[in-house]
C-alpha cells in the first residue's frame, strides 16, 4: 500500500485563526487587483466571505493586514500592507517547511 | 500578539484517509473495550459511524486492521490486530513529531 502522510497548517492569532492557505489565497488575490471584490470573484467566494476574513486578519493583526483608502483623487484602492506581505512570506515559509515534513515523514511509514 | 502554529496530520491511503486522530481514538477504545459499539458510545459516535471508520480503515489496509470473531464458546470479540496496533504507534509517533514541529514553527513566527 502507498501511504503518504498529509495535513493542513494555520497561523492562529488569540482570537481565533489568523492565517492559513486560504487567507493566503485571498489576500495574493488583493494584492494582485487591488480590490477585494475581484479577490472574491477569483476565489469563487462572496463578497461578504473575503471581506469577513479580512476583517478577522485585521482584527487579528497588530496592525491592520489589508488596508482600503476610499475616494481621493486616483479614487480607492484597497492595499495588503507592509505587516500583510510580512505575514504572507512567513506563511509561504511555513508552508514549505510542512511540506518537507510530510514528505519525510511519508517516507517513514511503514505499514 | 501570540500567535501559534497550528494543524492536523493524518495519513492518507490509495483509496482516502486511512488514519487520523480521530481513528486513532476509536482504535484505542477498541482495543480497550473489545466492541466496536462500546468504542462507539465512548467516542459520541452512532455504530454505524464508528462501523464506517473500520470498514473504510479496513480497505486501505492489505491486513485487516479490526476483526471481529463470531460465535465460538467464548461468544464473539472485536479485537484490534498487530497490524492495526502497529499502526496505532506508528500514527502516535508521528503526531508527537508533529507537535514538535508546530511548536518549533510557533517560534519563529515574528510579526
Amino acid at each position: 500500500m502507498a501511504y503518504k502522510v498529509k495535513g493542513t497548517i494555520w497561523i492562529e492569532g488569540p482570537g481565533g485563526t489568523f492565517l492559513g492557505l486560504g487567507r493566503v489565497n485571498l489576500l495574493q488575490k488583493i494584492a494582485e487587483t487591488g480590490s477585494i471584490s475581484e479577490a472574491a470573484r477569483r476565489m469563487n467566494m462572496s463578497y461578504r466571505q473575503a471581506w469577513e476574513h479580512v476583517d478577522a486578519m485585521n482584527r487579528e493583526s497588530k496592525t491592520p493586514i489589508v488596508i482600503t483608502n476610499t475616494g481621493g483623487q486616483g479614487g480607492g484602492g484597497t492595499i495588503v500592507t507592509k505587516e500583510g506581505l510580512k505575514a504572507l512570506k512567513q506563511f509561504e515559509k511555513l508552508h514549505k517547511r510542512f511540506q518537507s515534513f510530510t514528505s519525510r515523514e511519508t517516507t517513514k511509514v511503514k505499514l
